[in-house]
C-alpha cells in the first residue's frame, strides 16, 4: 500500500463535471488500496470572479483582506470534491489550510510555508477517508488565514508528500506532462518520460509553466518523486525526479519566454565596482536580474545590457535612472520587444557542441542572437520577440526533428 | 464609549454598492466615538449559488461537508465588508467563526452555539479596529467547520452582544422595523417604536420573519437591547426588550402563518392515553404540533384536530396512519389550505375583550373560524388560506384603524 498525494488545478475542477470526473481519478487510486490525500485549487475561475469583486470595492485593499476573500476559492472546491466522493460510495473529509497542519510566515498574499503538521491528515487516513486539503492556503502564527501566492497549490501538494514520506505526488494539469517543447505550437514534440528536478527548474523559470518553482525546489529537496499529468487522458505522465536514465537525450525541452525586458546601460566609464553598485540597487526593490552582458570596453567607456521581467521592468529603469547619471554614464536603453529561448537539458554537461547546435539552427533561420547566457544543464538566447515561435521551432526541429 | 454589534444581512451587502453602504453605516458609528463589531451573512443569493453547485454533484452530501461549502460565503461578505471599511480610511479585522471565538456543538447544518470566546475580537478592538465577524457559522470540538443554520447570523450578532456585555445589538434588514402588521399588504401598517422580547417571539412563530427566533431567545435570556432596523433608510427602528411602555397599545400587531397543515384524526375510541400516545409518536419525529382541538364526543367516539408545520405534513400522516387503524380510528383527515392569522401583545393580560375584538372583525368579514387557540399574549385562529389577507385587513382596521 502507498501513500499517493493528488493536486488537481482550477481548470481540472472548474464545474460538475469536471469535479467528478477528479472524484473518479482519486477513488479508482484509492480502490488499487493506496491512501490518497488530494489537494485542490479554486474553481475554474473563481478566482478572478473575487478579485474583480474586490477591486469593484478596494483596488488597494490590505494583504490580510485579501487572503481572507481568496481562501474562500478552495474552500468551496474542496466541499464539492469531497461531495463528488462520497457520491462515489467512498468517505470523503476535507480540510482547510489551517485544519490540514499548514503553517506560514505572515507574508500575506505570498506567504512561505514554515511547517506542516500532517496529524490531522493522519488520523482522517487512519480512519479509512480519502482526505481533500484546500490547496494555495495556510494559516500564520498570529492565526490569520494567508494565500501562498502563484502556483501555491503545486508547492502545497509537495510539502504533504514531503511531511507525509508520500510514495509519490502526482500533478494533474490540462497537459498529458512535459514535452520537449510547447506542444500547440511544435506539432511533432515529444513527451518525455522523465526529467530531472534541476532540468524542470530551468524549463520553468523559461515560462514552460507546467510546474511551480517553488514546488520542484521543494521535491528536490525532500526528494519526493513528482508525476506531472493529465486529468483528462488518464495515461502516464512525466516523472519528475532526482537522477534520470534519458542517457541518449541531449536536451530535454526548448521553451520561451516572452515576458522579458532588456536593459543597456550605454557608455559607462570604466571604473571598479559600477556592477556591483547598479544590481545592488535592483536587488534592493527585489527586482531579479537574468541574462548580463558585459561589453570588454573601449575609449574607458564599457556597455552593461541585462534582462529583467517585462513587468519590472520600468520601475528598474527608473531605480537606475539619476544613478546612471550621477556616475555619468551616457543613456539607458529599454526593449521590451524581445524574448528569451531556451534549451535544457542534463546531457549538456557530458556533451559537447549542444550550444553550438542551438546557434547553428538559429544560424540557418536567419535569426540573429542579441545575448548568449549559459549555465550546467541550460542555454539561452535572446532575440527579438518576433522570432520567437521561429526559434523554437528550428531549435525543435534541430534536436527531436 | 459604547459598544455596539451590527448585524447586516444578505440583501444588505448583496453587491459592491450595498457593501459600500453597510462600510458607511458601520463607519458613521465608529466615528461617533463606539466601539463596534459587524456580523454579516452570505452576499445576497451567494449561498443558493452554492447550494445549486452541491446539488449538482451530490444532492445527498454529507452535512459535514454542506457546512464547509457554505461558510465560505460569508468568508467572502466579511472580506468585502472589511475592504470597504479600509476604503473609507478606517482599520478593519475580518474574522471567520472559529476565529471570532464561536464554539458550536457538533450538529452540522443546525448547531448550536454553545461559547463565544470574544477574546480575540476585544483585541482587535482594543487596537481601534473594527471587527467583522463571519455570522451563522463556528466550530466543533472535533475542529469541524459548522453553520448554525436558518437565522443564525441573528443568533451570531445577539451571542456576540452577550457575550461582550455589549450596550445594543442592531439588526439591519430590509424593513425599517417591527410593524403592526406586513406593510406591503396593509398600507396603514405602524412601525412600534418598542415591542417585548415575547411579543417578538410570537410574531416571529406566526410567520412575521423579522428576526429569527433563537436570537430573541438569546437576547432575552442575557438582557441584551436589540434594535431592528432598516440598512437603507437610516431611520430609528424598533426596539426589543423586556418591558415596553406602551400601556396604551393593546396588541403589538397582526400576523398571518400560510405554512401550516391541519391534520384531524376522526372517530375516535374515547379510551384514555390516546392523545398522548398520539401526540408521542409525532415528537418522536421531532414534529411539532401547534393548535390542539379535541372534540367532546359522542357515542364514545371523538375527534382530534392539531395543525402541523406545512412541510413536516405528509410525514405527521405518515406516522399516525398505522397507529390509528391499530386503535380502530374512522380516519384521518389532512388539509393544508388553511392559515394560521394571530394577534399578538402584552396588553391581552390586562384587558378583556381582546379576542372577542378580533372574533368580531372576523364575523364582520364573514371569515369562518375552524380552530381557535388562546395564550396570555397571543390569540391565533385557524381558517381557510383564501381568506387569510383579508382576515388580516380586517383585525389590523380593528385594532389600528
Amino acid at each position: 500500500m502507498s501513500l499517493i498525494v493528488q493536486k488537481f488545478g482550477g481548470t481540472s475542477v472548474r464545474d460538475a463535471e469536471r469535479v467528478m470526473n477528479v472524484a473518479k481519478i482519486v477513488t479508482d487510486t484509492y480502490a488499487k488500496g493506496n491512501d490518497v490525500v488530494v489537494v485542490v485549487s479554486a474553481q475554474g475561475d473563481f478566482t478572478d470572479v473575487l478579485v474583480d469583486k474586490q477591486e469593484e470595492i478596494n483596488p488597494n485593499a490590505s494583504r490580510r483582506e485579501k487572503d481572507m476573500l481568496l481562501a474562500a476559492g478552495e474552500q468551496i472546491s474542496i466541499a464539492l470534491l469531497a461531495m463528488a466522493i462520497e457520491k462515489l460510495g467512498y468517505h470523503a473529509v476535507s480540510l482547510l489550510g489551517w485544519q490540514a497542519g499548514f503553517s506560514t510566515s505572515s507574508a500575506h498574499t505570498s506567504a512561505r510555508i514554515k511547517n506542516v503538521d500532517p496529524s490531522r491528515i493522519q488520523a482522517a487516513i487512519d480512519k479509512r477517508n480519502i482526505v481533500v486539503v484546500a490547496g494555495f492556503q495556510g494559516i500564520s502564527r498570529f492565526g490569520d488565514i494567508t494565500t501562498l501566492g502563484r502556483g501555491g497549490s503545486d508547492t502545497s501538494a509537495v510539502a504533504i508528500a514531503a511531511a507525509m514520506n508520500a510514495d509519490l505526488c502526482q500533478i494533474y494539469t490540462d497537459v498529458e506532462g512535459v514535452f520537449t517543447a510547447d506542444p500547440r505550437k511544435i506539432p511533432n514534440a515529444q513527451k518525455l518520460k522523465e526529467i530531472s528536478y534541476d532540468e524542470m527548474l530551468e524549463l520553468a523559470t523559461m515560462g514552460a509553466q507546467v510546474l511551480n518553482n517553488r514546488s520542484v525546489e521543494m521535491a528536490k529537496k525532500y526528494n519526493i518523486e513528482l508525476e506531472v499529468l493529465s486529468s483528462l487522458t488518464r495515461v502516464p505522465g512525466t516523472i519528475v525526479k532526482e537522477k534520470t536514465r534519458m542517457e541518449k537525450m541531449l536536451i530535454s525541452g526548448v521553451a520561451k519566454d516572452n515576458e522579458v525586458a532588456r536593459i543597456s546601460v550605454v557608455g559607462v566609464p570604466n571604473n571598479p565596482g559600477f556592477a556591483f553598485k547598479l544590481f545592488s540597487r535592483l536587488s534592493k526593490k527585489n527586482i531579479n536580474v537574468d541574462i548580463i552582458l558585459q561589453s570588454i570596453g573601449h575609449d574607458g567607456k564599457k556597455d552593461i545590457s541585462f534582462t529583467v521581467a517585462k513587468d519590472r521592468g520600468e520601475e528598474a529603469v527608473e531605480a537606475l535612472r539619476g544613478y546612471v547619471d550621477d556616475i555619468g554614464a551616457k543613456e539607458i536603453l529599454y526593449d521590451d520587444n524581445v524574448a528569451k529561448v531556451s534549451i535544457v537539458g542534463a546531457g549538456m554537461e557530458s556533451h559537447a557542441g549542444v550550444a553550438t547546435k542551438m546557434f547553428e539552427a538559429l544560424y540557418d533561420a536567419q535569426i540573429n542572437i542579441q545575448m548568449i547566457s549559459t549555465s550546467e544543464i541550460k542555454t539561452s538566447v535572446l532575440i527579438e520577440a518576433k522570432d520567437a515561435d521561429k526559434a523554437v521551432a528550428a531549435i525543435h526541429e534541430k534536436f527531436f526533428g
